[in-house]
């Protein structure tokens, strides 16, 4: 079922994941009014349907009853429609080693036969805001180059602290800054598809959207974040200022794990032949410190959903190793971290441990 | 209140922390019937006033109804008959960065008052039957040396594998196995009331108390364990043998955690003169793999109770960082566990974050 309909003229955008991030990257899209904007949405499909969402943002203020053009409870249900969707916009988290059926190139199949069935010739352009690094491999290996010849793939990355507070509730904290450029920065149709993208997205006086010509270097950048922040936090449950102010001496959690976390990425970067520049250190630090708020890997272990490790800290790791890179800060930090999602695995039924013979009986 | 009567010829025994420890080592000292066993129970003495404890022991069996001579609700309590206690067996938590009253030294001056008061002339012993390195130098440097004129300061080294599961339930897993010595290993009393303490404890068949000539090696050879397996355990949140087998490829966490943070607690030992041989690595990993036990530490953090980080790792650390001695793994550990501690102590009240300011306000 779809409530409402489409009535802009337009390109038609598609989002899946109606979490924190993907309910502003649809509102930005709706605001700018210059495309029809469907959402999936699965676990607040009802409420959404009947009462809208309420969202309190530091964009865009107060909103309530808010609907985007279209609402679907699944893909299945997106596609009964027979629209082509020229964006396919991918908010959800990205879990490589979760179930095979979130996988973002599981997702994406069902809407790439139905556009290809409706178009053969036309482009489809896939947009994952996401984290991490190297997330583009999974979907490039899955598919073969016939499926992909009509596909582009875009990267955005984007600084939000958006979450879902409850039910049909969104809470923006940080401004929306999203960057798009090509995963591939050579693609001359990425380039194309990212300049229209930011062309439906931009609103003036609203949010910053940005053409990043240099997306590995932006995702590095962002790692330096993830990889030492919000890792950290998913260990102790703690929100970021406390981290920092909890420490010993007030300093040693930026001086022993936050500076060492992200001047190790800095160098896997490096040997990538990417250079951030250390001032980033500081800088995202001190972002840190001056905004009460809690990253999604904590937030995914309050609310016993799985973490992003892989993409932020195993992707990372893998390239440091083949290029030699010592990481001995995130190496911790990253088997400490498997267990906690083993520990959220088992609690999702994902895998099994035997408690007569303690070993492990399965794996998913 | 003292529920009982002191009807056994032999010393007085005053155990303080009715713990799995506590309790075990009570009924171990009961069971051999040549001292008279005090207890100072404070959560669960209402129960065990009126229905006793229930205990399951691998090394005793299954009890019901048991209590030891004499219940005591508090320390003064327990001074209220004018007894003078011979030994004084700490088995609580020892965590020095918590509350002042809850330290060993503030626990210990009302009952060394008492005693001086009964007989100036006759020694305490006081045993310390808890984990982790240096815990003695609180007393030491907390009382003068004339208060210390006629206390002999026992330490216990216990493997036991014993949890209160509920209100007056106690259940013991692993044998009971205690090594008791001098701080001093050249005190010659001290010496001579751990052999009186070893005859009132022992129960041949039952449990192995020995006694411990090299309580210093014997403590950084149980720190093995601690600091590598029960801080783990702590952060997430795991028992031991999930730990090991939700690990990446089945091993990272005993090759990239344990294993290391074992080593650095063995060259830290070097650095002090005291070798400890590199299999007890194995050791202590292999009965690991085979006991479902969650650690103290990590029951701890469940519990939301402090947990022993200082004397299991803030000690060690301090004496690497004296000596020189680089431990990149306990010091990470160390520091994403004194945010947990941090967390626990704001939990329970003992520190408060400005959520406005975004800073701590005050620490006890």
């Amino acid at each position: 079922m779809s409530a409402g309909g489409s009535t802009v003229k337009g390109p038609n955008v598609l989002i899946i994941g109606a979490g924190g991030v993907g309910v502003i990257t649809a509102y930005s899209l709706w605001f700018k009014n210059k495309c029809n904007v469907s959402v999936v949405i699965r676990s607040d499909y009802e409420i959404v349907s009947q009462v809208g969402y309420s969202i309190d943002s530091c964009d865009y203020g107060k909103i309530e009853n808010w609907r985007p053009h279209s609402i679907h409870k699944t893909i299945e249900d997106s596609l009964s429609s027979k629209i082509f969707y020229d964006f396919i916009v991918v908010t959800t988290k990205n879990i490589p080693d979760g179930p095979v059926a979130s996988r973002v190139s599981t997702i994406l199949r069902p809407i790439l036969t139905s556009n290809t069935e409706i178009d053969p010739k036309k482009e489809s352009n896939i947009l994952l805001i996401q984290n991490g690094i190297d997330l583009e491999n999974e979907i490039i290996q899955t598919y073969s180059r016939d499926e992909l010849e009509n596909v582009t793939l875009l990267s955005g990355i984007q600084f939000i602290g958006s979450t879902k507070i409850g039910p049909g509730k969104i809470h923006q904290l940080g401004k929306d800054r999203l960057f798009v450029g090509g995963f591939d920065s050579c693609d001359i149709k990425a380039r194309n598809a990212s300049q229209e993208f930011i062309e439906i997205y931009s609103n003036e006086g609203y949010n910053i959207v940005e053409f990043e010509p240099r997306v590995r270097y932006a995702r590095w950048k962002k790692l330096l974040y993830n990889a030492a922040i919000n890792t950290t936090t998913a260990l102790v449950q703690l929100d970021v200022p406390r981290t920092l102010e909890f420490a010993k001496n007030k300093d040693h959690t930026e001086k022993f794990i936050y500076e060492p976390a992200m001047r190790e990425i800095i160098a896997i970067a490096a040997s990538e032949g990417i250079i951030i520049e250390e001032e980033f250190i500081d800088f995202f630090i001190n972002i840190s410190r001056n905004l009460l708020f809690k990253p999604s890997m904590c937030v995914d272990r309050e609310k016993n959903q799985l973490m992003e490790l892989e993409i932020i800290l195993g992707n990372p790791i893998k390239v440091a190793e083949k290029n030699n890179v010592p990481v001995p800060t995130l190496f911790l930090l990253y088997n400490l971290l498997t267990l906690v999602q083993s520990k959220l695995k088992e609690e999702l039924g994902l895998l099994k441990f035997d408690e007569k013979t303690l070993k492990l009986q399965s794996t998913t």
